[in-house]
């Protein structure tokens, strides 16, 4: 039987009754906006009723935000098997469930709980799962990155519904946080907690100086949570508005890399903003704008015993020097974060929980288009101008 | 008053009395040999008297051992202040304690106590030491490494006494184990321990594939404690008669990278060594030798979510090309060790004491000389045709 393709064939689906799991007919049919190209707009795909196998949940989608990810993959700068549903950073309530359905924290789910959930599925089985790393799993799939495939429609969160398969990480969340703050827990803010977390485990983060490179979503997130746990943050990034967002979210200095009296690497503006702010050597750096310069810096100003933590190169680009014998005696480890455990998860919604209160987390979400208009969406996100713009079925009011 | 040069005036000193402590006055002078630049005689020198400040201990030399780094000292390969009483490694016995003479466990020091002493010397309340660093104090200093000084004349192995200051890790050690076990505890087999310590913070040894590069003393000492740990090793050393001892030593599979099939950065045995080995991917890599291809051999060859532990590049070298999209993608974590803590040491010794029945420890120093012949025993041991070569105060009757 050939793949059903929804692009060229734009019906609506029967219900899948392949294999054992419980059938949901949905009063309306969910839709998913779909991606099938460079410079083609998506397009919307009904979806009549699902199949949930045992373990899996069907959420009806609240809010999504825009990942940059989800941007590269529109524009084409990262390979992607089309047609997919885009979308990884959502927060949603459940509308189905079966009896093997549990959240990360082991609790049964049920229906009316309003969840999100990780990117990553994993198989819990495999060598790499049983190592506790269930984010590079043998079998992993992610949520708005798989083909669209017959009886996993729904698979991002540009839709009305997500259909949240069984080794996926759900996590239940608190009804008074606001969509716009919860939205990117499943991508920005579980990654940070990864990436803080493997800075933490080698050095605390209390009274330490903390390097940020890259003040977008993760960068002002990063800024918020170091703040909180005590370190003194410098942020470096070349644009003015992110760096006067990262002052907004704790940073106590900020430095231009792109400032004219700069080296390549940036460095000369980092150890200005250090010593405004009184700072310490950083024992920690976080890289996580995936410029090769910025890569450079934190290695080359991260103090004795410190940690580079490695997230914002995701594409491939040239190769930087490392110095063997500086590593050596200056005892430095640098760490790649890639995704996060359901721990991590977890950790990011608690996180979030009491923090949107402290730091303007509801304002990174610029605006909020209505699914329809995913396109318009898209194309404001890429523009960079806001951390994330929203994509709501039921848009607020407001937007009508 | 000008720095008293033992070199240029060979004469016995008066015991000091600068400053509060207890003078110890020696029924025969100790002697030490000291360096005093690239191509002389070792010269011994005669020291009547000790002031033992708070603190300190005097330790009547046992057996040292000749690290790597004496031969690049004595060989003018490394930066030394001259005149110089090399020597690190070592094991002795208490000869005079003051009442504030304590062990790294806490225990007040006694007269007859055998031991053996970190290598570095550290203040205790700078904020490296209060970081948990004392090994990168900035008031470091080290045993075999200093500018021989008035009132610290016995600061290296190679003397019948060291003079150990207050502010050094000491650890008492079991009567029954041979002094060739022991004496390399404090640089070779404390900095093992680190190395192998900073890999399982992040993942276990036990059931891991642990990749060595490097099979000296270090390296047939990570074989065996890896080994130990429930871990599966494979070395790479382009020696044979290494290889050998790494596969005496416990190593599962060992890998020529000089071999003609050989891509520059030895790959392809180690793929080799691993598949004779049915031996996973390694999640820990401990690169002991310094030399740039085995460091990028390390990096290559790295498991997802593994640790590569840099050791062995101490000396100045091209830095090596580092991919931070692999880093990240693949969870790699790289990490510098350079010494190690008082922790580590007792550890060293609490191993070495089970160890040597299990692993030829005590065939490791090859010949051991007369103090007064420490020249013919630096000239043997660069030819590195043993791991250790020992020297003795009192040598063993056989070497008469």
């Amino acid at each position: 039987m050939p793949e059903h393709d929804p692009i060229a064939e734009p019906v609506t689906l029967p219900a899948l009754t392949l294999g054992v799991g419980r059938e949901v007919v949905l009063p309306r049919a969910a839709e998913a906006m779909v991606w099938s190209g460079v410079g083609l707009p998506l397009e919307c795909v009904a979806v009549p009723g699902v199949l949930l196998r045992p373990g899996d949940v069907l959420v009806e989608v609240e809010l999504a935000t825009i990942c940059g990810s989800d941007v590269h993959t529109a524009l084409g700068h990262r390979l992607a098997s089309k047609p997919l549903v885009l979308g990884h950073e959502q927060v949603g309530r459940i509308v189905a469930v079966t009896d093997q359905s549990y959240a990360a924290n082991g609790m049964p789910l049920r229906v009316g709980q309003r969840v999100v959930w990780s990117v990553a599925v994993s198989c819990g089985t495999c060598v790499r799962c049983r190592r506790g790393l269930p984010h590079k799993c043998l079998e992993l799939v992610k949520y708005g990155h798989e083909r669209m495939q017959r009886g996993w429609e729904l698979s991002g969160g540009f839709a009305t519904h997500v259909q949240v398969r069984a080794g996926t990480a759900v996590v239940v969340v608190d009804e008074h946080v606001p969509a716009t703050v919860l939205a990117p827990a499943s991508c920005a803010t579980a990654t940070v907690v990864a990436a803080l977390g493997a800075a933490s485990a080698l050095v605390p983060l209390a009274g330490a100086t903390v390097l940020v490179t890259g003040a977008g979503m993760l960068g002002v997130t990063a800024c918020a949570m170091a703040t909180d746990a005590g370190a003194l943050v410098v942020v470096s990034d070349p644009d003015p508005a992110r760096r006067q967002l990262a002052l907004a979210f704790g940073a106590a200095a900020v430095a231009d890399p792109s400032a004219p009296r700069e080296s390549p690497t940036g460095v000369a503006s980092v150890l200005a903003a250090m010593q405004d702010a009184a700072a310490a050597e950083p024992t920690i750096a976080l890289e996580l704008s995936g410029a090769r310069p910025a890569v450079q810096t934190a290695l080359d100003l991260i103090g004795v015993g410190g940690v580079v933590v490695l997230v914002g190169s995701v594409s491939p680009d040239d190769p930087v020097l490392l110095d063997p014998e500086l590593i050596v005696r200056r005892l430095v480890t640098v760490r790649g974060v890639h995704n996060y455990t359901p721990g991590d998860l977890a950790q990011a919604v608690t996180y979030l929980g009491g923090a949107w209160h402290r730091h303007p987390f509801s304002a990174l979400v610029g605006t909020t288009f209505p699914l329809a208009r995913a396109d318009a969406a898209l194309a404001l996100a890429a523009t960079a101008r806001h951390p994330r713009v929203g994509l709501a079925p039921q848009p607020p009011a407001t937007l009508g």
